[in-house]
């Protein structure tokens, strides 16, 4: 059914608040077979909500609203609703029973404008809200439904998944089942080039290629009668996939690639040891992001001046004055003393110019040597990244040292 | 003037990304006096993209769109827009040399889909993004002015803050003048409670507080006929503001504490090392974000195991096993024998729970120990943060590192 999410609140057209709540009702809508079209956000104005309904209707079955529910004069959306389904505002008493009790329950003094919290379109069917107070509402004319639901996510998030979603589920007509692959070491116009020959004409399931952080994916979806036909239909698409990229494929189900080193590492035993420069602890910091990787991790160090490698990796002085500091003499000098320092299995260094501004003309900001050390073997990789800005560098020299080390590990 | 923020991307519709974007665009246009009057989001597709931007037109003069400007077949935008417009595509030739240059650059292969990316309405003024490769354009008829661009946040952001905002403001009628009083070791409710006889019936400048990652700044904001006589009307209010909570404020011009702490330390040549356990390496790595901290920054040591306490830092069996490593007791050691090691003016240890699960009962996720010498005097500090997550539970961590290294350099 083609849906419309429609969130109101001025403070989310004042940017105060990010729309989580888009998010969330999305993805849940999604999973459950129901294709959103739109977002639409409005501030707490009866007009212009009033034309986003009508907007809103015109290709779409059903609207989901949040926000604009609360006891305050702001709060109109009910009103506003009404009106554009030609209803008219009743007071629910049991609400009112409701309500009053909530109240002394709590030992606030009651307000009659709480009272305007008992009032519904005469044809309303309620949605509880257990966690707050302002109950939500379900409106049907002529096949077009709305359901309304409060703000605040959490009150939001539970009357979705206790009293929205299992009303959407018994009128669906197919369940959707979406996987992300996901990919180092390509590009997302190369990715797209080779996925190009099952991307050409597709109709279910579909293939789409995205970009995020450095870093390429390809969501493969399909919408069947069940979930497991519409699961075994992606299952067989992504096979295809692999089949054609594998070799950059580090994960099926959306995972990170920090995730999946960080458990090849813990569960292979792999002890893992490192020695960053340019990165000053960005990969240590981002590898640790790992929960249990305490179990493998052993050590960082941030050799970042000239002394603290020679004192804490012994690279020689030798080396630093005729290579410089960034070069993959002083790349392997790195990982070889910090192996001899550690014993971990794994080690890695690297050293490079972060940025902005270039080293001299043969040292770029963005050119990064890492060194790796694994069974016994060194070898040191040499990277070039535009130079966008001195944490994107460093990002993506963090991202290319996941990827040789998952490269090694795999 | 109003305006309309339209996002667009299947992957919003899909709820697999927070529309960051709108709320972004939201609040710099708050800033600098747009109406934003509504957010719409739709996804690849030409014809409800096209129907939005007749809606979005209908009461707006003034539309931002991100997203959509890839070279991927589903990167539908420029055309759509184009099209609206009665504006024809033509190959921008600098676009293309640059796309060109920039392949050339990283040596990855050049595909022609690329080149999708040079194409552009004809009467567009181009935006550059030297941080991806989909430039943005402005286009103007009869009025209305559509300003697009791409959809990752960074290149957004950028591109928003060099090309989009300086074109806005010098669109404006009045000018706004506002600055962000940046403020650390205080809560929301309590800055405003402090702020209350300033808030209370403000007309212009106005106050604002609000708080975002753990930390609270105050908005003061003025529109005048001219930027200077705006920006005087701030600053007056800004000094009110510092007379009443100066003792917490470390930025009245919007600044990072990392940012505040490295050019003090950079300035008064404060050298300084770090030994971590767990926020392991995030302190580091957000510490050399600052750019020139190379000359103070001597060294990390990301000391996670007992084993890599002891040889680094020299922190006892004995103290490990009498008081366990997440104890002041080893955030002392760890700290002086930093100390010892490196010789740096300001040394820093950390040693807590990062969580996501509790050590113990009585070492709860989010708990850590702050060691800090500076000036011969070594003091730690005890934290207790909220368990959220472990990476959220690291930043607060690293966060009141930075704090309390400013409150010593000061």
């Amino acid at each position: 059914m083609k849906t419309a999410i429609l969130t109101i609140g001025t403070e989310i057209l004042f940017g105060q608040v990010v729309n989580t709540n888009a998010a969330f009702l999305s993805e849940q809508l999604q999973n459950i077979g129901y294709d959103v079209m739109y977002h639409y956000t409005v501030g707490d104005n009866p007009g212009r909500l009033e034309k986003l309904l009508g907007i809103a209707f015109e290709d779409c079955d059903l609207v989901l609203t949040t926000g604009g529910l609360g006891p305050t004069q702001d709060d109109l959306t009910k009103e506003t609703i009404c009106k554009y389904f030609g209803d008219e505002m009743v007071k629910f008493p049991e609400v009112e029973e409701w309500l009053r009790d909530l109240w002394k329950g709590t030992g606030m003094t009651w307000t009659d404008n709480n009272l305007t919290q008992a009032y519904f379109p005469s044809t309303a069917e309620l949605l509880p809200n257990p966690r707050g107070t302002a109950p939500g509402f379900r409106l049907e004319k002529n096949g077009k439904v709305i359901m309304s639901m409060p703000g605040p996510p959490r009150e939001m998030k539970s009357m979705f998944l206790d009293y929205v979603k299992p009303y959407l589920e018994s009128r669906t007509d197919g369940r959707i089942c979406y996987k992300i692959v996901r990919t180092y070491g390509i590009g997302e116009s190369a990715l797209e080039t080779a996925l190009l020959p099952l991307i050409d004409g597709q109709t279910d399931p579909t293939i789409a290629t995205y970009c995020k952080e450095g870093e390429c994916m390809a969501r493969v979806t399909s919408k069947r009668k069940t979930y497991e036909e519409a699961e075994a239909a992606v299952d067989e698409m992504v096979g295809t996939v692999k089949s054609l990229v594998g070799d950059y494929v580090f994960s099926c189900d959306d995972e990170e690639l920090v995730e999946v080193l960080g458990k090849i590492l813990i569960e292979n035993n792999i002890t893992i040891s490192v020695a960053e420069s340019c990165t000053a602890g960005m990969f240590a910091s981002t590898l640790c992001s790992v929960s249990g990787i305490s179990a493998v991790f052993d050590r960082g160090l941030v050799t970042y001046s000239e002394d603290a490698k020679k004192k804490e990796l012994g690279v020689r002085a030798e080396t630093l004055e005729k290579y410089t500091a960034v070069s993959p003499e002083v790349a392997y000098e790195m990982v070889a003393g910090l192996a001899a320092k550690t014993g971990s299995r794994l080690c890695l260094s690297i050293t490079g110019v972060a940025g902005p501004d270039d080293l001299s003309e043969d040292k770029p900001a963005g050119l990064a040597y890492i060194g790796l050390r694994y069974k016994g073997e060194v070898k040191v990789v040499e990277l070039r990244t535009r130079n966008v800005d001195r944490n994107n560098n460093r990002r993506k020299m963090v991202l290319r040292m996941l990827s040789e080390a998952y490269s090694l590990v795999k």
